[in-house]
C-alpha cells in the first residue's frame, strides 16, 4: 500500500515514447500492492496502470505473469492487457527497476461478496483455466505443499502466542496434508489469489481478473478451493452454502469437475486454508514495530480449516449430490 | 501517503447519487496527502477526487478550503472544481468522515523544475492573488510569525543534534523577526504551499494548482517569498537567480510589487525560509519508530535561511535594479 520509487514526469514521458499508449496526460502513485510500485496513468489514449517491480517477484518471473495476462486477454478473458514497446517487449527498465504497462480496467472489487459476484467470479475462474490450457510457460508454485513444511518451521515457535495449541494442530494437519496430497488430478495454470480484491464488477456484471503475481501451474481443482475459501465465508467466518453452491455451479458449468476432483475437494480446500493460515502467520509474527500495514488475522483461516476437516463430500460444499458421479 | 479509510462500492454509489458526477466506473486509493484519504474516481462523466478528511483539517476549516477553490474556478484559477451535491452542499458524510468530491485536474507537477515552470507558477500565483481579493471567508494564518514561538518551543530541546548551534541561531533570528515583521503590506488570499508537487503543467504550460489546506489570509508578498524558496534554487541549495527573475516577472507582470512590498521582501523570505525549517525541523525530531514516510531535511531551509540574510535588496534576487522604484 505504498508507492515505493517515484518517477519524474519527464522520464516517464521519455518511457512512454517507446508505447503506442499515447501522451501522457497525468499519473498518480495508487495505495495497492504491498510489493510494487503502481501508478495510475491518464494518457490522450485512455487510462493504463504502470507498475516498477520493486522486489520479491523476480524479473525472470515476469514473462511468465505477462505472457499469461497477454494469452488469456488474447482468448477472451478481461484481465488487463500488457503493452508492447516498439521493440516487441512487455516489460522494460524505468528508474533502475524492470516497468510494465498494462490498460487500465474500470470497475470495482465487492467488499461484501454477494451470490451472484459467487457466481461470477465461478465462471470468470473456470474460463481462466480453459483459456489457460495451452499457456506454453510455466511456473512451480512456490507456496503449495513443499513450501508449507518451510512456512511452518518459520512461524511453529511462536505459533501459540497467537492461538494455544495452534502449533500441534498445524504439525499434524500439515503431516496429514502431506501423506494424502493429491499427485494425479488436472493441472493447468492457476491464478492462486483469485481474492474479492483481485475480482473487479460493475453491478453485479464482473467486469475483470487483476492481480497474476501468485498465478503458476498446479491442480486447477485447488483454485477452485482457494476461492471457496475467500468467496463463500461470511465476515463471522459462518460457511455460506449458498455462494458456494452458486460458485461452484457457475464454474461446473463451463468446466465440470472430474470424479477424482470432487473426491479430493475436501481436502484440497483443507491445503487452501493452511496456505494462507501460514502466510499470515508468518507475516503477523513479523510485523516491522511501528509498520503502517495492519497485517491480515491469521485465526480466520484457522477457522475455515477446522470447518474442512468437517466435511465429508461436495453435499457439505452446497452442491446436490445427484450431481456426484457414483 | 496512504489511504487511512477504505470505502465500500456500494457505499460510494450511493454517496455519488447525491451528485451530478455520473456513474461510477473505478475509484483507487492515491499515495497523495498525509493527513487525508484520498481516491480517483473515474465515472461515466470524467474523472473525480474524492477527498475523506481524517483529521488537523477541522471540518470548521471546509468551507474556507472548498469555498475558496469555487471562488477561484469561477475566476478563471485552474484549480479543482469542488462538487456540489443535491443539497447544495460541497461535502457531506462518508465512512463517518467529512468528505468532498473535486473534478480531477490532468497534469504532471515538475519533480526538475525549469525556468518556464517558474515563469508560469509566478504569473499563476499573481492570479489567484487578484483573484481572490474579493473572497469573502477569511482563516487566520496560524503558521506566521506568531506560530513559530510555540514550534521553537517544541524543536529546541533536541535542535542541536540536527546541527550544532542550531538551536541558538534560531532563537536569534526568531527574535529579529518578531521584532521586525511588517503589519502594513497588502494582504488577502495566500496559497501558503505552493510547492512544486501542488503545481501540475501539460508541457512547460500550467494546467493547474491544488492542495489548499494551508490557505489563508496573510501578506501576498509573504507567498511570493515562499514560492521563491520552493522553486528558485537547485538541488545542491544554490540560489537560481535566472528563475527567481523569470518567477518574480511574470508575478509582476499580473500584479506588480509595491515599494513597501520590495523592501521587505528579503525579511519575508527569511520568515518563508523559517516557517518551514520549524515544521520540518519538528516533524523531523518526532518521526515515529518505524514509520514509513521519511521526514523531509529540516537543514534545507538552514541554508535557504543563511542565503537571504545575506541579501540586501531585490536585486540580489536577480531582478533588475532599474524596476525598483526609487
Amino acid at each position: 500500500m505504498a508507492v515505493y520509487t517515484d518517477v519524474a514526469a519527464d522520464d516517464l514521458a521519455d518511457f512512454l515514447k517507446s508505447y503506442d499508449v499515447g501522451e501522457l496526460l497525468s499519473y498518480k502513485g495508487i495505495a495497492e500492492g504491498v510489493e510494487n510500485s503502481n501508478f495510475l496513468l491518464h494518457t490522450s489514449k485512455g487510462a493504463y496502470i504502470l507498475t516498477l517491480y520493486e522486489k520479491r517477484v523476480a524479473a525472470d518471473d515476469l514473462p511468465y505473469f505477462l505472457g499469461l495476462m497477454a494469452h488469456l486477454c488474447a482468448r477472451g478473458v478481461n484481465c488487463p492487457q500488457p503493452q508492447k514497446n516498439r521493440d516487441g517487449e512487455v516489460y522494460a527498465s524505468l528508474a533502475g527497476r524492470p516497468a510494465a504497462i498494462i490498460n487500465f480496467l474500470e470497475g470495482m472489487w465487492p467488499r461484501r461478496p454477494n451470490v451472484m459476484h459467487c457466481a461470477g467470479v465461478g465462471e470468470a475462474l473456470a474460463r481462466m483455466h480453459v483459456a489457460g490450457r495451452d499457456f506454453p510457460l510455466v511456473r512451480k508454485n512456490n507456496l503449495s505443499v513443499d513450501g508449507w513444511r518451510g512456512l511452518l518451521a518459520l512461524a511453529a515457535p511462536r505459533a501459540d502466542t497467537v492461538q494455544p495449541g495452534l502449533r500441534a494442530f498445524l504439525q499434524t494437519e500439515l503431516d496429514y496434508l502431506v501423506a494424502h496430497w493429491p499427485t494425479d488430478l488436472p493441472e493447468g495454470v492457476i491464478h492462486a489469489d483469485l481474492f474479492p480484491d483481485n475480482v473487479f464488477f460493475l453491478g453485479d456484471k464482473l467486469s475483470g481478473l487483476i492481480d497474476f503475481p501468485f498465478a503458476c501451474n498446479d491442480m486447477l481443482a485447488y483454485d477452485v478451493a482457494i476461492c471457496l475459501n475467500a468467496w463463500c465465508f461470511e465476515p463471522d467466518l459462518s460457511f455460506n452454502a449458498t455462494k458456494a453452491r452458486a460458485f461452484l455451479n457457475a464454474y461446473e458449468a463451463v468446466r465440470p469437475l472430474t470424479a477424482a476432483e470432487r473426491a479430493a475437494f475436501p481436502l484440497l480446500a483443507r491445503g487452501a486454508s493452511i496456505r494462507f493460515l501460514l502466510t499470515r502467520l508468518v507475516d503477523f509474527l513479523n510485523v516491522p514495530e511501528g509498520a503502517f500495514v495492519k497485517p491480515k488475522d491469521p485465526v480466520e483461516y484457522v477457522r475455515k480449516l477446522r470447518f474442512h476437516q468437517s466435511v465429508t463430500s461436495m453435499a457439505d460444499y452446497g452442491v446436490e449430490v445427484a450431481r456426484q458421479p457414483a
